[in-house]
């Protein structure tokens, strides 16, 4: 095969639902991919996140080339088999992380020279190191291109420069992966907020020739209001037929408003991460574990989601556990965190299968606002 | 009923192993009771702690006096349901806890005044409060008389004066506890390393008559040997047909000898706590995870123990997790510490019943010599 079967099932105003057909199985879109840094998705078994809801995974290059080092992940028999996980991986290309690397990094045509934040050991990634990694060591079921994250905010100029090297990185980036059997390459869309940029840099990754695109350069500080007006005006130039990954977001009120502007995959640390941090997530926002108002609270966490973690255990015993630094307490809210995202998505996925997505994004949006007492 | 139908199957040397039956289930021995201090043995769901094949659980009264506090788990429905542990429980009275707050403590005949180590407030732990603690507030299954646990080492004189208040205190641990249908009260013989003194401590709780005796002020710094030697002069004075249980006990190798005195009951954070800092228990001793020789070490921590973390992550999985310091790997090696030693009292069950302890012990004395290069 080439591309990965996408089947589009439905679609409902620009909201599709469908399935990404991987050898390693099959993704239903749209899909939350939790995040396994460095071989874990923090705080819990791999099959746990299967339980939870989760089809595929994404896996960090830059944490994985560093510790264990791609060549170990290779010789112990690639990712999947290291972390015992035997759905599809996405991994991304490291460059987001070297780029928040301020300081420690240097930027070229050629690639990202950088020094490791574990042991200052000095590295080179490049699109075709990549590539290697991602593919060839790691063994990902989708890797990403390398592209260089344009900051925010971002002088037109710079965003124009720095996008048209992601661009050239790309095409490097395809030329490494060549044509793979049961392997995807996606590309990213840059070009900061200008809608002429993000245009351009869609229609040049077209021509380039991906399996899928992902919009970058978003869930660096730019906000809510103009991560909407980003979607608004890439996702018109995106192929219909190929899937689309919005990288590093976020909140569920994102996902709900990324769906609605037509993204099919996501990724974000926010469950694994806010669940360590004592933090629960609903469709009324985040609540946190610590407080008071919980320590004789008898309910559980979300007796609707389909989750051990989510019904089981009662508010009142994981604010002990929180209160007290037990490991079960982040290990609960982890994974209830990880069943509420993919809860959510499938609850997407069925609206818009029976073409009541904008009521279903109504309600949430209602309860959103209830719960947090803001639009977004 | 009174005391738990204790059901002894067999007998061989001075090991036994039975059936203690208590009304929320069988507790197999000789048995090791996971710690769970803060109403949770740490980083182990409590499904995994009853996969592991624990039967009983260990709570801590101190802990759990100061948070969530008594009362709390009471209004909450009791410490089995608070942390959804529906087999029996028994809980230590606190006095172990307390009385390592050097400092922070004042004994008197009328109990231990104290301030908390989480907040400085002040507390009064007596016998009775302590069996209200234990008994009608967690409702622990079994419950420990308060008793003073003498330091090691210790002169003659003060060994007797403390030993002879743990009895007074038993006494009125028993006369709180009165008759109960479904709950137990153990016994605690102190007497330092002195074989007069345990005898006496031994025959006074008898006449008070307890529902099981414990031996305590043990695993304080008196080694291995002296260990095994208070053993010999004190169990002979238990009677036959009710559990003993060997409190804060400790190594493997320890728990095998302690077996072949006579004991039926023992508690240790040890698997759990040595599993947070990378060390994994075997018949071979213990060894560290982290050490560099396991990074590409593809074989699992023991295929013959019946258990998800022991069986199914590589060797070299789990160094990378406690290198990169991931949840994950504190959350596998603490269940398959308690895996392991849950396998070994099985294991040492069914050389009990089949009459080859002698065989089993001298094999594993063996092993461990091999793997420690030490004799115990």
């Amino acid at each position: 095969m080439a591309s990965f079967p996408f089947e589009i099932a439905a679609v409902d105003g620009q909201a599709r639902t469908g399935t990404l057909k991987t050898s390693r199985g099959d993704i239903r879109t749209p899909a939350f991919m939790p995040v396994g840094t460095a071989a874990t998705v923090k705080a819990l078994y791999p099959d746990q996140v299967r339980q939870a809801g989760a089809d595929i995974l994404l896996g960090n290059t830059y944490h994985l080339m560093l510790r264990p080092g791609a060549e170990r992940v290779k010789r112990l028999g690639g990712l999947h088999h290291f972390m015992r996980w035997d759905g599809p991986i996405l991994t991304d290309s490291g460059g987001f992380q070297v780029w928040s690397l301020a300081g420690l990094r240097k930027m070229s045509e050629e690639g990202v020279a950088f020094k490791s934040h574990i042991d200052g050991s000095k590295h080179m990634l490049t699109p075709e190191r990549s590539i290697e990694i991602q593919a060839d060591l790691l063994g990902a079921d989708i890797s990403m291109q390398l592209d260089e994250c344009t900051p925010f905010p971002c002088e037109r100029d710079a965003a124009a420069k720095s996008m048209e090297l992601s661009i050239r990185w790309g095409r490097r980036s395809k030329e490494a992966f060549g044509n793979r059997e049961t392997q995807n390459l996606f590309g990213i869309v840059q070009g900061s907020v200008y809608p002429d940029l993000r245009q351009q840099s869609a229609e040049a990754l077209i021509e380039t020739d991906f399996d899928g695109y992902a919009v970058g350069g978003l869930a660096v500080g730019e906000g809510f209001e103009m991560m909407c007006n980003v979607l608004d005006v890439t996702t018109p130039h995106l192929p219909h037929e190929r899937p689309r990954y919005l990288m590093g977001v976020g909140r569920p009120i994102d996902l709900v408003e990324a769906v609605a502007r037509g993204i099919d995959m996501f990724d974000c640390v926010m469950p694994t991460r806010s669940g360590r941090h004592g933090q629960a997530w609903s469709d009324h926002g985040p609540f946190n574990l610590k407080n008071a108002q919980y320590a004789e609270d008898e309910s559980p966490l979300n007796e609707a989601v389909n989750c051990p973690a989510s019904r089981d255990y009662s508010k009142a015993y994981i604010h002990h556990l929180v209160r007290a630094g037990e490991y079960l307490g982040s290990m609960i809210l982890s994974w209830h965190n990880v069943a509420y995202y993919e809860d959510l998505m499938a609850r997407m996925r069925a609206a818009i299968s029976e073409g009541r997505f904008d009521a279903f994004r109504a309600e949430f949006l209602a309860r959103w606002e209830e719960g947090t007492g803001k639009r977004a």
